[in-house]
């Protein structure tokens, strides 16, 4: 049969997916060697898809990747240990007169997401991805839009403060994850609980523990996931004024809080938002961690058909 | 000899443009009758189309419109009275079998400076007009970005502050345009100059003096515009952050001072953006008040080509 591969590289583990067709018959990770600057990355998966042909005829490869990337070379990619490195070029090599694709993590989780997940009404929107860090991901007009440098999307790194509070990663400070991704709400959770009445002195702090403390009513983490809801309205808001989506779609391991937090984003969205914007629609991810393997392969899936 | 229009309309005066493909060969303006809720401007509109046709055989009509304009239907302007308006069809029903298109004025300006004007060289850019207000127009791929209401581009409504210290028009507070228009500027610089010694207690307080004060050296000046820079700088980088466009080309009336605010603008944003971001570009807009009617006209252009 003719397949196609669906693959997302994290800093931890490197997911593969097999497609017949739109169909994902078969799914596994291995770990991701990050040694001498991750040049092991590509033959593992090498290695790895000559194990899952069995037989089959490889069409296309798909490749999600946490950096950015402009026409197939990714431009850093920090958790990986990569500088440049021609992703597409070397895909190419390995196979020739196959198909292959490679993409920032984020813009494919987006695409899955509109393939087959919560988002398949629509053409217009920005995928969210609220982990450790947050990601975006931009689609317009039913395309994935990665930017003039492959920094569409770059929704982590939007300020939300001012008086240099909180430094980020990226070297600049007050960036929107430095508040609302799970790193922040545990930042700010700690702060707040300081002298206070309230089960966040008595659990370990995580993202988990503090909505599940602010959904059981405990005022100070009802507190802290306000202060993060209130600076991700902020971004979004500003996100919003720029390109005017139909839906913000909330995936990655916070949007695990569910209806909870969707709740609390939308209305204080709708407050702080220009007039026109209020319409703006909020959805949970459905993908899961799976998102970004069903996106990188129906990237290959949509050159097949062009 | 077959003919088109290009048509601006603003609150007080309303710019006509008569093309032969794409050479302006006539460039007239009436005022904008308000009254009645602008029921007036369209037929005003006609009255002097018919007049300056002299023979000429009419093809199109393009329009700029002070306010989100979704699919030919302007959301309302309020600074020309009009609630929801059916303009596209208003101009088809008048002129049937033309081609008639009706858009924002900030996304015909940036159409515009596109087609002949210093965007000419990129197809992914972000128009600001800094005014009164600020506005901006979204192209992306050589395309006009309107968004799924038609506010893309509504810059002028991104948070640059916090603490509620400006009340904008729209009802929400510290709007990028409360700091970064001559509106904005003009206010700061009333606040700044209270028992300082400037020239600025000695003028009348309006953009082009403050510049022309700040470019003198006066201290007091040059705060205000830094702090009027530092404002723009945060909402762009923003925006950078959200599209990643490979330049933003300034227009309007504030842009008259130059280099000597496009320098400054540069290097805060330089400074405050993701990294990724950095070599962003920066231009001055080049065809001044006429950028409207250029775009308009050439939105018709596209549409006969296509």
């Amino acid at each position: 049969m003719n397949c196609i591969f669906g693959i997302d590289i994290g800093g931890t583990e490197i997911k593969i997916g097999k497609f017949y067709q739109d169909k994902l018959v078969l799914k596994t990770s291995i770990r991701t060697d990050v040694s001498n600057n991750g040049v092991n990355i590509f033959p593992d998966i090498f290695t790895k898809i000559e194990e899952l042909l069995d037989g089959d005829q490889l069409l296309g490869i798909g490749v999600g990747v946490p950096g950015p990337v402009v026409k197939g070379v990714v431009r850093g990619a920090q958790n990986l240990g990569w500088g440049n490195v021609e992703a597409e070029k070397l895909l190419q090599e390995h196979y020739p007169g196959i198909i292959v694709r490679v993409i920032n993590d984020a813009n494919a989780a987006a695409i899955g997401e509109m393939a087959i997940g919560s988002a398949r009404r629509f053409r217009n929107f920005v995928f969210v991805t609220l982990g450790t860090g947050i990601g975006g991901g931009v689609v317009i007009n039913g395309e994935l839009y990665e930017g003039f440098t492959g920094s569409a999307g770059e929704i982590g790194h939007l300020p939300v403060a001012t008086g240099k509070k909180r430094l980020c990663n990226c070297g600049l400070y007050d960036c929107h994850e430095r508040y609302a991704s799970a790193t922040g709400l545990v930042y700010s959770a700690e702060e707040m609980r300081k002298g206070k009445k309230t089960i966040l002195n008595d659990i370990e702090l995580n993202a988990k523990n503090i909505f599940d403390a602010a959904k059981a009513g405990d005022e100070v983490a009802l507190a802290a996931v306000d202060f993060m809801v209130e600076k991700m309205a902020i971004a979004l808001s500003t996100v919003a004024a720029t390109i005017n989506p139909e839906a913000f779609v909330i995936g990655g391991g916070v949007s695990k809080a569910g209806d909870f937090l969707l709740t609390k984003i939308r209305r204080k969205f709708q407050e702080l938002c220009f007039m026109e914007l209020r319409g703006t629609e909020f959805v949970l991810a459905s993908l899961g961690n799976d998102a970004g393997i069903y996106g990188a392969a129906y990237e290959i899936r949509k050159r097949m058909e062009a």
